[in-house]
């Protein structure tokens, strides 16, 4: 068996197709955020500006969330020493469980390693709970939930994105007294556009249906507290399941879900990707406690985000770039070729020192490569008149496509 | 649907078999390790010593880690800031990676956001890149490996524990031109047993399998620079892949597998579990650096390790108590029951401030139910003694069995 030949044709697929990923290597620096270092392969250095980062708000730089780390390092020291169960729960743990509940205004939070495992886990975990358990998931849901609902084999339907009526065919066409859960989004990273939240939670009110809502791209940003787009909108109560991050807008690390203080007890008690792993360190829940206490009353950070979201795409709009506008902080750029898209980014990091990584499949479906731009609070008048002009000039100097889908 | 009444009946399932799992909320203090407060559900506070914990060596309060720590948040913040691929890697992860791969004797490290998630998406994603590889794996692995291996339900093959016979005749039954993998742990972690790791790089020289170890519970603690079980042996240039954790020996936290620059490159580019998540703090990346670089020159750490457990196993002998002793540093005292094992852990913590958890099905098999004792150099003689005239209390006070075990 010549594995080495496995591992050359598998690697070479990718750069045949163009989408074999280099790592960038950065350092950004704290008080300069969205500057940073780019560590070249050759060991040589170029300040670069950071626009393609999930720190949206610039909360990874906050002072609150840096004294915080500092403070649990000082008094409680490096990892947490355990999983939950054996040794490793803490009072930093507990108190940023507590923020996470009142957030979202449910009884319970349960914090993971990461959104990702949050996501497979639970998912993964719900139709032991819930035996016969039908999951229904938006086609475009993230890797991590659709790891999640497939790991077990349980029955699953996927419905077209966002679309209810499909949506209300798969559920009408299965035995009604089944157990349900709608699996979805309420902003999806890659497009930025946002789910129908209360539309899906009236079909699981019809069908019996419980709802698993993924708010990583919201928490933080959206809502009068910043408990996402389910709060901005009323439908927090009609949830049963929240998903969010620690590693996005509140600039941290890790990830939860929000629920009933009883389907926490049991995903606590029945899911290997909680059980079984490593708590987080108390500094990263200390540091996450304080981003998300202090982002339930700076609604100004908040209205600031929209506004440089707005201001990117009025520009880009001028320009005639085809980006994609459904009203969300994310402001995706589409090239439409991988190859093109990775030429187009290195261009702007070499010669313009702008960082925006190409996004391409399985990232987001072929044919629709892109540049995701994620315009922050801490990107100023500067940052965006050179990411502008840049674009501008590449945009000619490369022929490009302008404005087939800015419409 | 009465979801409410699935819940309840789940939950109930747990208690009734006396394993529900409450979890003792505790604060260690940086510097007084094994020392903590245990901060009980009615707010009241009692001072405890921690016997259960993963931080072997107590690296979670030595001061090179903790200033690694508190130097990163002040030079790049708090988060990543995105996944590896979407501007998450920094200098402090390719430093780490760089630092692992050296441990090793590999060409590459490959960092994921924790140990449990390295084997599930290392295992999970090998046929994808093998197509038809066979999984030979170990009875009592970890639940992490199990559920890595089961995930895309490949071709699997579960030999009996530690039985290189059993797994000769289970890779003799094969087809001898199917790619092939062997995944084994170097320690496990709830007997304190080693794997027969030469006799299984025998097998998979004659019948052409690759090696998937973890260290887990062995890196930082064995071989003569903490590279593991696999380093004292002299046997690391046989293993295909290990599989290591920086969240136990190492005091930090997050995973890694160490292997051919080919191996991580397509491990890299194929794992969802490691694509789509958020990379570790750049504070965690430093810590853990810092950490495995310190220990690669402290033998005598790691001798004063050893040191402890024989004392503790020593006097465990000297009272007849049941405990299992495979010449690691894990010490576990049978009980054999999850009822008896719960209330001998609340009476040591309660009567006499000494925490360690009781160990339930499903992480030991039933009628195996166990205190898990982890001496570290940090125990020092007092705390040694009187954890052993606690035991020594306990056992004559509930009449258990003595010696069955000890023999």
């Amino acid at each position: 068996m010549d594995y080495q030949a496995h591992l050359d044709t598998a690697l070479q697929r990718l750069h045949d197709e163009g989408r074999y990923r280099t790592f960038i290597d950065i350092e950004r620096k704290r008080g300069a955020f969205p500057h940073a270092t780019w560590v070249k392969s050759d060991g040589t250095e170029q300040p670069v500006t950071v626009w393609c980062g999930n720190d949206y708000l610039g909360m990874g730089q906050h002072p609150v969330v840096l004294s915080a780390m500092h403070e649990a390092i000082d008094a409680t020291g490096a990892g947490s020493g355990g999983t939950r169960n054996i040794s490793g729960t803490t009072v930093y743990h507990k108190a940023l469980e507590a923020e996470l509940s009142d957030l979202h205004g449910k009884e319970a939070a349960l914090l993971f390693t990461s959104a990702y495992i949050a996501n497979d886990a639970t998912l993964s975990t719900l139709p032991k709970l819930f035996p016969g358990l039908i999951v229904y998931s938006d086609e475009l849901n993230h890797a991590s939930m659709i790891e999640g609902i497939r790991r077990n084999g349980g029955a699953k339907r996927i419905f077209k994105h966002n679309d209810v009526d499909d949506l209300r065919a798969k559920l009408a066409a299965d035995d009604p007294a089944a157990p349900k859960l709608i699996a979805f989004e309420s902003v999806y990273s890659m497009d930025g556009d946002f789910g129908p939240i209360e539309a899906i939670c009236d079909l699981a009110d019809e069908f019996g249906a419980l709802t698993y809502l993924d708010e990583v791209h919201a928490v933080g940003m959206y809502g009068p507290r910043g408990g996402g787009v389910a709060e901005r909108d009323r439908l927090m109560h009609r949830i049963d399941i929240i998903n969010g991050t620690l590693g996005k807008a509140f600039g941290v690390h890790g990830g939860y879900i929000a629920a009933s203080a009883k389907m926490c007890d049991a995903i606590r008690s029945y899911a290997p990707g909680f059980i079984f792993t490593t708590s987080l360190p108390p500094a990263v829940a200390a540091g996450a406690a304080a981003s998300v206490r202090h982002l339930k009353t700076d609604q100004e950070l908040r209205e600031r985000h929209q506004t440089q979201a707005k201001i990117l795409k009025t520009r880009l709009r001028a320009l005639g770039l085809p980006f994609i506008d459904h009203g969300s902080h994310i402001v995706p750029v589409i090239v439409g070729d991988p190859v093109h898209t990775k030429l187009i980014s290195d261009m702007l990091l070499d010669q313009h020192g702008i960082y925006v990584q190409p996004i391409n499949y399985p990232t987001v479906p072929r044919g629709t490569e892109r540049l995701r731009f994620t315009p922050s609070p801490v990107h100023g008048p500067d940052e965006m008149n050179r990411l502008v002009d840049a674009l501008d000039d590449l945009w000619s100097h490369c022929a490009l496509n302008r404005a087939e889908l800015s419409a």
